[in-house]
């Protein structure tokens, strides 16, 4: 290792090239900084090149397989049973990750963002160091973002990796369709793969981790969602402990313990998505004084700032952030605060879409949390079937859910599953931004027929008006 | 014709049971009012059985078609082309209108609307007459709410009715795939048609009505909706009057006359959509003192109010409504007033949605309309093959424009083409409601990885700050 004794000068230097950093050097950029992004992989980081973009595809896939066997709905003549070929859609997915990836080089150079390869390293507090195979530079910086990401760790339950235990982003890619596959956890990435390997015909045994006794969702979401489990034949384990799991040649025997008692379930593999691990171990964050959190991972103020004010951290290395949404925006912030703008993050109105079997899609509270939090409120829900353009197009699964204040009549939170759930989440996240109230709701104009009025007759119910509610 | 002598008594009677109409009845009803409705066909009016949901279907239809073609994308198999039986797609159309059409009748039913069927005619400003086969009763009102409706006229360029023209509704009871389908108009039925029939496997050609210069959306997106039709191959001829039509036993000649001269275009059909009449003609309106205008159309205020002030009229029977979102908007405001609630509607943030070969949803104002008005403004226009999501989904056709007013940074106007438009566009609107500003927009959390974030990145663009902006 030579290392060298001249420090390159950059006025703000990020670390890591993932949703979260490269948004933040763009920002920066785009407001006048001169600015390097050192990252020892791929850019597009984690999100890009293993979960968000490969997931996502994986989970169109199986819409469209899905859509494919109901084409007769529609008049539509198909040979035979449509099929998947998992090797196929492999390459597909290496094509569209590579035409991503070079999206992102190209705009990093467009905006002259210096590309460094290699690990960093913090020196001092304006120092940090790249090592890339013989080489160990120097730079010195005024500011720096850091956004390393995270990594998955198995939790202490699954044994260490075997062939049948696929373990975080390997799932997507395999290249042939597990027999029965158990998942294992109640996270969005569970919840998607199950729905893939499903659609693509495997059997599906869900265990849900930490002895949960539903998932996680509105207790209304999580009701439909698991009857569209159900009725797709998927077993759900809530409430159950994995006492034992145990790897041979051909198969794969999890012992679970529920009230009912010891269920040794046989499959052909076990997934589960593993537990956020940041990656701080390498930064040397004492070398620049950055403080972390027993558990690795940097806490961060609404300017993204850490405990160093000119050092920022974003996304999955904070301790405020596990969904590349929130990445990005804390990487804007970063990359305004780190360019003199005052700029700030909040928690909170962050939606969560879940690709399954039906898209899942919230914003702000739930009805449980509602009444935790004091409030006298409405509810209202809206049957997907009630709706004429989901009649029309075979999408009469799920519901839309609504949640107000009484008083007030302010909206708290919106809970939807089934088709267009999705796309609807941006409407329901600018009315809850806007403090939006019933009325600022149901006033405007829907289209018709449209899944939207399905949402619009949500509201409605709130005081009893939908017209359509059965 | 017995006439008889009692009147009965009704507090609402609703004259049409269409969109408009079932939505006043039953506005009414929930407020306390007792309400009857007159309608001389099936409640659901056209938009339920002629045009809305049967012109969905198709395009949904069309949209499935068009998806099995591109499953090779995503690795399915599917053994040979998919093809569309048309026949089995109209006995599918009769099961959803009889479903949705058996879903009002409940309706009426759960609000005990009365359901009087039969042709209406004023006699009095307080007195309605219907005649059905041998009978004629007569209802006394204290308040009517006209729901009428519109029918379709043939242009006069086109000569009358024979079975190589295919007139408004008329186009969606086919039973045979046209070999070559010439759709003369620019609206959205229009061009609806055209996509429709396109993914069927007809040839198709579009001469745009009224020696138009283009569609009539903004700008870009006439240009993209140009552009795509292209790549399919179907011809627009613009600026194009129609000289002849001459019709054959196997075949339709329509000469058309550009400015490079005179073209016969040869085909198996030519459809029009028609021009709207409204449905007055019946019904006496010079017994109850309601007026009309010099084309039939009745003009109302913003409460919906004829000039007697306890009738009302909505939907297409106005001079104000051409779309069946008005006709709703319009029919809660009416059922609303007549159960003495003061409630109004303001034309302008409508949202138009077409389901053309990529939708496009448009609302508030195009940038020449914002030029017009004197606006000085800022334009955005982000393309969908920059959005991650379009990216892995194969969908990278079509655009989002955003136009905001420069010094207010207010949103003026929503325009986009591509996948998710028909969806997103309720976020638009719900903006243009509330006077958002572009900061409302730009600072909400937006779903990763999602088409939802071309709409962002739109609204970044206003202050070139969109990070993936090519």
């Amino acid at each position: 290792m030579v290392v060298g004794d001249f420090a390159h000068e950059i006025e703000v230097v990020v670390i890591g090239g993932g949703p979260g950093g490269y948004h933040a050097a763009i920002r920066a950029a785009q407001l006048g900084k001169e600015v390097a992004i050192i990252e020892q992989n791929k850019t597009g980081g984690m999100c890009l090149n293993d979960s968000c973009i490969p997931s996502k595809l994986f989970t169109e896939a199986a819409g469209r397989i899905q859509k494919a066997k109901e084409m007769e709905f529609f008049g539509i003549h198909v040979n035979g049973e449509p099929s998947i070929d998992l090797k196929a859609l492999q390459a597909r997915k290496e094509k569209v990750i590579g035409s991503l990836h070079q999206g992102v080089e190209a705009l990093l150079k467009k905006y002259k963002i210096q590309r460094i390869q290699g690990t960093a390293s913090f020196i001092s507090d304006t120092e940090i160091g790249v090592e890339r195979q013989d080489a160990f530079d120097k730079y010195k910086f005024e500011q720096a973002i850091i956004a390393a990401g995270a990594s998955y760790k198995l939790p202490e339950e699954i044994p260490a990796n075997n062939e049948r235990i696929i373990f975080g982003a390997s799932l997507y890619r395999l290249e042939e369709i597990p027999k029965h596959l158990i998942v294992y956890g109640s996270d969005y990435i569970t919840l998607e793969a199950a729905s893939v390997f499903a659609s693509f015909g495997s059997k599906i045994t869900i265990i849900l981790d930490q002895e949960k006794r539903d998932f996680s969702f509105d207790v209304s979401i999580n009701k439909e969602l698991s009857r569209l489990l159900k009725k797709r034949k998927i077993k759900v384990y809530k409430e159950a402990k994995i006492t034992d799991v145990n790897t041979l040649e051909q198969a794969v025997y999890v012992t679970v313990v529920t009230s009912k008692g010891e269920t040794a379930i046989e499959a052909s593999h076990l997934f589960t998505a593993g537990k956020q691990s940041a990656n701080t171990n390498m930064l040397q964050l004492e070398a620049c004084g950055v403080e972390k959190t027993e558990d690795g991972f940097i806490p961060i103020t609404n300017t993204t700032q850490t405990s160093q004010s000119h050092i920022y951290a974003v996304g999955d290395v904070t301790a405020s952030a596990s969904l590349a949404v929130e990445a990005i925006k804390q990487g804007k912030v970063a990359g305004e605060q780190a360019a003199g703008k005052n700029s700030e993050w909040e928690p909170g109105l962050c939606p969560v879409v879940v690709h399954t079997v039906k898209p899942i899609a919230v914003v702000g509270l739930t009805e449980e949390e509602a009444l935790q939090e004091g409030h006298d409120i409405l509810i209202s829900q809206f049957p997907l079937r009630a709706n004429g353009y989901a009649a029309l197009s075979n999408e009469t699964e799920g519901l839309v859910k609504i949640i107000s204040e009484k008083e007030t009549e302010v909206i708290l939170g919106y809970h939807a599953i089934g088709y267009g759930a999705a796309q609807m989440i941006t409407a329901a996240v600018q009315v809850l931004e806007m403090g939006g109230r019933m009325e600022d709701v149901t006033y405007p104009y829907y289209p018709h027929p449209s899944i939207n009025e399905a949402w619009l007759e949500a509201a409605e119910g709130l005081l009893g008006k939908a017209v359509h509610q059965p």
